[in-house]
């Protein structure tokens, strides 16, 4: 195939069969792969099954012009991982549902689904079905991710208790303010490349979540899909608890704050309304010191950063310079978009 | 919320909280259903999973003009349904994944949604999660269908043999009439309403698909979303067997049949090509009548039709007239999309 053939010239069937030359014919768990009107599976013995989608919709989630169809293929599963992730799952089997537009390069479908397997092979996991059809419009990836978990070690939005206290993992801000520098403030001048690749190429918090599940370190837990401000509230609104979190203890990523002020903008504010961290919060209480030290042991160099506590007044609110305010929420995906 | 609201106004999460409030919060096989990162499924005791995913976008698979929102909805689902049928497995818990345009109206996606959880209740079958995104472009669904079946009673395209007789459910060539109708050859008038109705609303085989698999009924089964001549294709290189049909067997609808003639298109070829007829083929051979049989107890009116047998020789032909001729393919999505 020409290196210049588009999906319209290669067609649907050839494009599966490309994908499917591509992965592993037989692997854990999979009785049936890419190739019948199903994928045929078996569940872990004892465990139950997480389902997880997550769709990346060009001209909303990414832009060909700042990500390459690496960065998108990449992207679209990872997301997903994080799901998973902030479930306590451990990732086993993946759909993708691809809608390509008839100009599509072949060439660039091929980087996409390499991209794509390379991730789900780092996670031992297999792309087992999916779908491909023509877009009139943007290039969508629809994932399907499906884990596997104990039922006693899966983590919830919903566990959380007055005292616990709240934790987030690695840096916040640093999507956003890639994004942003795409986006909405391209005065300031590019992000940092830090940031921009973090926007490009989240790295979905796997082995944290699934170190969470296991330890049962953790008595709620949420990815930061939508940002932070709007993790908190889901998790007090799901727990029926409120949360105060401290402006100073917040691991705003160094550059990101950096480029937020350039472009004069509040980088505290940013930092917690900006989505795409895919970092995991949670909540965890002071007994649990020991179950956590377990888990601190398996995730390297990845901090995990106290942050704030569960209150049982149900405010959600952030302590600033002694006084507490609102917490903002996150990321609404129509904002904006009229 | 006026019914003049679109999905921008009211917002994501306010989308999201409205497919909430219409699905049933507790439902068997669910432990965590809408409302978490992951939806947490308990697997059926001793059986395999098998999951499915189909999309359909606006533009190539309906068009609103044609198609209600209810149209949509419930077809979205039907398609899904029909690849779980085909693999004998009975459907249990569905994700959608919704990208929205921003002009689509609130009372729009409150009857898509209606439609699938009607069709969703008719099959005991729950919506357990899912992804609003918006999108620039087309109105986009995509759904992911898990079901269950037990190991031995999986239907897959790979086990037709030499002998088998193959059969097909239902009629073929009313969707492909109603959808030309609509798109390639409107000066033919419009189809009959039942050719129309079977495009918008495609009925899925979930009970025979079923039946099929527990009887053990059949050797290979496939669905007819590509049509009847992709269908025996894939049977056929999938089995590494050969296929005869004959052409005077084939069950064409019969006002699909005269729109065609009227329309100067040949029936047969017309119904062979069409795609989206969501029907069952599957082969059985001769010494499974008395377990067909038990599947025509538990399927009413539903004719099953034998159109051919399968063949040593590795050749797939339509014997019309006393001669054999190559059978063409089915649809291919990227046709004509250039």
């Amino acid at each position: 195939m020409r290196s210049s053939a588009t999906v319209a010239d290669c067609g649907e069937h050839a494009v599966i069969q490309r994908i499917r030359e591509r992965v592993r014919p037989r692997a854990p768990g999979v009785v049936t792969g890419i190739g019948d009107d199903g994928a045929v599976i078996e569940p872990d013995r004892g465990a139950l099954a997480v389902v997880t989608t997550d769709t990346l919709v060009e001209g909303i989630h990414f832009d060909r012009t700042h990500s390459s169809p690496a960065d998108i293929g990449d992207k679209a599963l990872a997301v997903n991982l994080s799901d998973l992730a902030a479930m306590g799952a451990v990732p086993r089997h993946v759909l993708l549902a691809l809608s390509l537009p008839a100009a599509c390069l072949v060439a660039d479908v091929d980087e996409m689904i390499d991209a794509l397997l390379s991730l789900a092979a780092r996670h031992r996991t297999t792309l087992v079905g999916g779908d491909i059809t023509a877009s009139p419009g943007p290039l969508v990836l629809g994932v399907t991710a499906i884990g596997s978990a104990k039922r006693r070690r899966v983590l919830g939005r919903d566990g959380a208790r007055p005292g616990d206290v709240v934790y987030v993992s690695g840096t916040i801000g640093a999507a956003a303010a890639g994004l942003a520098s795409f986006r909405d403030a391209p005065d300031a001048g590019p992000a940092p490349e830090a940031c921009r690749r973090r926007h490009r190429r989240p790295e979905a918090r796997v082995v944290l979540g699934v170190a969470l599940g296991r330890n049962r370190a953790a008595r709620a837990c949420i990815d930061l899909s939508d940002g932070l401000g709007d993790a908190v509230h889901r998790i007090a609104v799901a727990s029926g608890v409120g949360v105060r979190l401290d402006a100073e203890a917040l691991p705003i990523h160094p550059e990101a704050r950096t480029w937020f002020e350039a472009a004069g903008l509040d980088p505290l504010a940013a930092a917690l309304a900006g989505g795409e961290d895919f970092e995991l919060a949670f909540t965890s209480p002071p007994a649990f010191r020991g179950r956590l030290r377990h888990v601190r042991r398996q995730i390297g160099e990845l901090p995990l950063t106290p942050i704030g506590v569960v209150t049982k007044a149900r405010e959600v609110c952030l302590r600033r310079d002694g006084r507490d305010e609102p917490l903002p929420g996150g990321y609404e995906h129509f904002a904006g978009l009229d």
